[in-house]
C-alpha cells in the first residue's frame, strides 16, 4: 500500500502575535515542524505546540532557522559552517527539552526558510546541519528537499533521511522547484494540488511545467500553513490521498502489515 | 573529611563581545554555570565553553536567566509563572544538548541574575524553575541561595539540591546577605574571603557582619568570574581550603573513601 | 464647542507579523501612536505606518516602550532612569527622523504599556521620559493618563501635555482605573462605551462604579486598537461624539473660530 | 595646507559588554561614527559616545548596521532596497536625537561592517542609503569607501561624500583593497601604516601592492578602532600627519585661511 507523510509548518507565533491556522491544519497532517525561537515561535509557544500535536498522535520535529526574528528566517546570511552547526544543537535541543517535559517524542529535523535552501545547495552547511542532529540525537530523522544537498549530507552522517516535495509549487524538467519569482511557481487551485499529491504518492514521478513526468522522492509532502487556505488545502490533499488509497502516515510510522 | 564545591558562572561572552576570565578561573573551580543565550552567552561560546569545561574534568550547570540580553539578566522583570517555566525548558535544553554533541554531561541548573534572586523569594517562580528542571531530567542538581525558596521548590519537585554561599559577600544574623546597596556588602580583600570561604566549609558558619556566628548550609561556593580579580581569587580560595584539609569537589562527585 | 482627540496605538505589527485593524480604525482617530520597534513595529512598518497616517491627515505621535519585544511592552522592568530617558530619547528620534523622511510631522509622544502604567505612578521614570521628550523636541505633547505622574513631570519640564482617559473602562470614585484585575474593568458594550466618551467629552466628569460623577481631564480618549471590534468601536464612538455635538480633532489642531 | 580627516568607530559597546578603547583614541582623531543600536551600541553607550566626543570638539557621525547583533554587523545579508532605506532612516534618526538631546551636531553617516561592504558594489542598496540620509538629513556627509558604488549614490542624491581610505590596508593597482583574506593584506607595523597616511594626505597616491603608486582620493583615513594598538597606531599617524604638515581635521571644518 502506497504512503506518505504530509507535513506543516507550525508554532510560528511569537508572543503576542499569531502566526498559522495550527488548530485548523493539525487534524489533516502526519508531522508538524515546529519553530525553535529564532525565526519565529518563543518557549511559551512551543509547549504549547508540542502538546496540541501530542495530544492529535501527530510526530514532532524541530524546525530550525536563521536568528532573524525581523526576516522571519527568510533572508540568507552569511553565516559559518560553525554557525550553522551550533545554531541547529541549539535549537534542536530547546525542543527536545520542550517535548522530553511534555511527554513526547521528537521525530525529526527541517530546517526552515533561507536556512533550508542555503543547505539544499551548500554541502558545507548541510553537512553542519547534519553533524548537528546526529550529534544530539542520532535516532532522529532528517527531513530536506527531494534531491538537496542536505539529504546527501544526512546519509552521509548516518542519518535517516526523508525527502520532501511540494503539492503546490511547479518542477522544471530537471527535478528542481520553478523559482518563486517565475510567474508559474505556484499551483493556487487546491484541487490540483491535490491531484498532484496523489500523483507523486501513487507513482512517485511529478509532471514538470513541461508536460514531462519527472521522478521524484515523494516521502513528506508540505503543506505551508501560513497560507489563507492552508487548513481547506490540507484537507483536500488528506481526503484525495485516502480516496486514491494512499495511507497517510508519519515518517517513523510502523509500516502496515 | 570536609569537602565544599567551588562554583563560577562562565561562557558570558556573546558573539564579537568577550566577558570574564573563564580560561584563567576554570583550572580552580569544581563547576561552572554556563549563560544559556538569554542573558548570556551565545550557540558557540556555548560550545567552546562546554569543551573547555569538559577537557578539565569541571562539571556543567545551565545558567539559565531572564530574555534581557542589554540587561544580563540582571533587570527584574514581571515574568509569569508560565513564563518562566517555559524559558527554563529552553535554556536547559539548549545547553543540554550542547553538552550532548560535545560528549559530556551536566550535573545542575542554577539561575542567573533578577531570574535567581526574583525564585530565592519567590515561591511560584521558584516552584516553576524547579519543575521544569525535573521536567527535562530529573538527574540534575538545582543549586540555589542557602535558604532559599527555590532550595525548598527543588526538594519539593524532588530535586537534589545544593546550597550556594557568597565569600565575598557580608551576612546578616539572621542568614541572609547584606545587601548589595549597603556599603559593607563586598568583601573586598581575597584573603578575608578566602578565610570565610574555610570557616564556612569547615564549620558550616559564617561571622555575621554583628559579629556573631551564623549556621549556612555551604554546598558550594560561589566565585564571581566577571570581577577583575576573578582568578586570583579563585587561586587564593582554592588554595586555603586545600591548605585547611578541605576537598573541593563537584556536588555530584562520590565521596571520598 | 466641546472637542476631544481620538487617539489609538498602531503600527504593532512586526516583520511577517501583523497586528491591530490600523486601516479600519484609521479613518475614526485624530491622532495615533505609532510603536518604535521595541516592543512592536520595526522600521518598515513605522514607515507605512507614518505615510497612511500622514496621508489621512490623522496626527502622529510616538509610542515608545520597555525592550521586551516578546512581552510586547507589557511586563514591568525594573529599569533605571537612565534606561528610561536613553530608551524614549532613541525610540522618539527614530519615528521622528521616520516621520521626516515622509514629509509628515510628529505630534505627540505616548509611552506604552508597562512603561506607561510605571512612568503613572514613579515619578522619576515619569521626569525622565519628560526630559527626554523636551530634549529631542520641546514642541512635543506629553500624552499621559489623567492624573498621572507623567503629565505632572511633563508640565513641569515645560512641555503641553494632555489627558488620556478610556472609554471602555470603569472608573473609581476617586478617579483612577478599576484595575484590569477586576471583573468588572472592562466595559464591553460599544454603545456604552460611545456614551461614556460623550459624557467625558461634554461634560469633564464620568460615572465611576460606585455611582458618583466624577470630574476628569478628556482631552483624548483612547481606543484599544487590538482588540477584536476596534474598528466597530471607533466609528461608534466618533459617531456618537459628533452627534452629541463634539468636535473630534487632533489635540494641536486650531480651535474652531 | 594639506589636510585629512581622521576617524574611527566607537560606541560598540552593549550593555555589559564593552569594545573597544573609545577613551584613548578620542584625543586623536577628528571624527567618530558611532553605532546605532542593530549590530552593536545601545541607547545609553550612544549618549555617553556622544558627549565624550562632543566634549573633545570631534565630529559626530552615525554608524548604522544590519540588525544582526550576533554577528555585530558583519555577516552579508540578503536585505531588500525597502529593508535598508528603512534601518537607514531609523537608526540615523536615533543618533540623531541622540546628539540633540546632548546638544551636539552630527556631521555624517558611514556604513558599518556587511552593510559598508555591500553598499560599496550594490548600487540599489547604496542608492538606499544615500536616500534614507538625504531624506533624514540633505546637510549630512555620506562617508564611504573610495571608488564605492555608495559615493556615486551620494552625489547622485545630492549629498556632500568623503572618499575613506585605509593606512593600515594594502591596495591593488585598480585602487581596491587587497581581500583580508590574501595573506598581505594587512599592514601591522603603525610607523610604516603611519608613513602611508602621510603619503596619501600629502600626494593624493597610494603605493599598491605591485609597487605601482596609484591615485586615491583620501578625505578620510579610517583607524579600526577595535584593535589591540589601536590607541597608539591612532596617535603614531596622527603624529606623522602633524610632522609631515598635514592639518587633521573634520570633513565639515572650516578650511584653514
Amino acid at each position: 500500500m502506497a504512503r506518505v507523510d504530509l507535513n506543516c509548518d507550525m508554532g510560528e507565533s511569537h508572543g503576542a502575535w499569531t502566526m498559522g491556522h495550527d488548530a485548523d491544519v493539525l487534524p489533516f497532517v502526519s508531522s508538524v515542524n515546529i519553530a525553535c525561537g529564532f525565526h519565529a515561535g518563543d518557549p511559551t509557544v512551543m509547549r504549547t505546540t508540542v502538546r496540541a500535536a501530542a495530544e492529535r498522535g501527530v510526530c514532532i520535529g524541530a524546525h530550525p532557522g536563521l536568528p532573524d526574528l525581523l526576516g522571519f528566517g527568510r533572508r540568507e546570511m552569511a553565516v559559518s559552517v560553525d554557525d550553522v552547526y551550533d545554531m541547529t544543537v541549539y535549537q534542536v535541543g530547546a525542543l527536545r527539552a520542550v517535548c522530553t517535559a511534555a511527554g513526547a517524542k521528537m521525530q525529526h529535523v527541517k530546517p526552515h526558510g533561507a536556512l533550508y535552501n542555503m543547505a539544499a545547495v551548500q554541502p558545507a552547511l548541510a553537512d553542519a546541519i547534519a553533524r548537528a542532529v546526529r550529534d544530539v540525537d542520532a535516532a532522529l530523522i532528517l527531513v530536506g528537499l527531494s534531491g538537496s544537498a542536505l539529504l546527501t549530507a544526512g546519509a552521509t552522517c548516518g542519518l535517516r533521511t526523508a525527502s520532501e516535495v511540494f503539492a503546490d509549487r511547479h518542477y522544471r524538467a530537471d527535478g528542481t522547484l520553478v523559482p518563486r519569482s517565475h510567474p508559474a511557481a505556484l499551483i493556487v487551485d487546491a484541487e490540483r494540488s491535490a491531484a498532484r499529491a496523489v500523483q507523486m504518492a501513487l507513482t512517485r514521478t511529478v509532471t514538470a511545467i513541461d508536460g514531462t513526468d519527472v521522478p521524484v522522492s515523494a516521502d513528506t509532502i508540505c503543506i505551508h500553513g501560513d497560507a489563507a487556505g492552508a487548513p481547506i488545502l490540507a484537507a483536500r490533499i488528506r481526503a484525495a490521498l485516502e480516496l486514491a488509497g494512499v495511507a497517510v502516515a508519519a515518517i517513523s510510522a510502523p509500516a502496515h502489515p
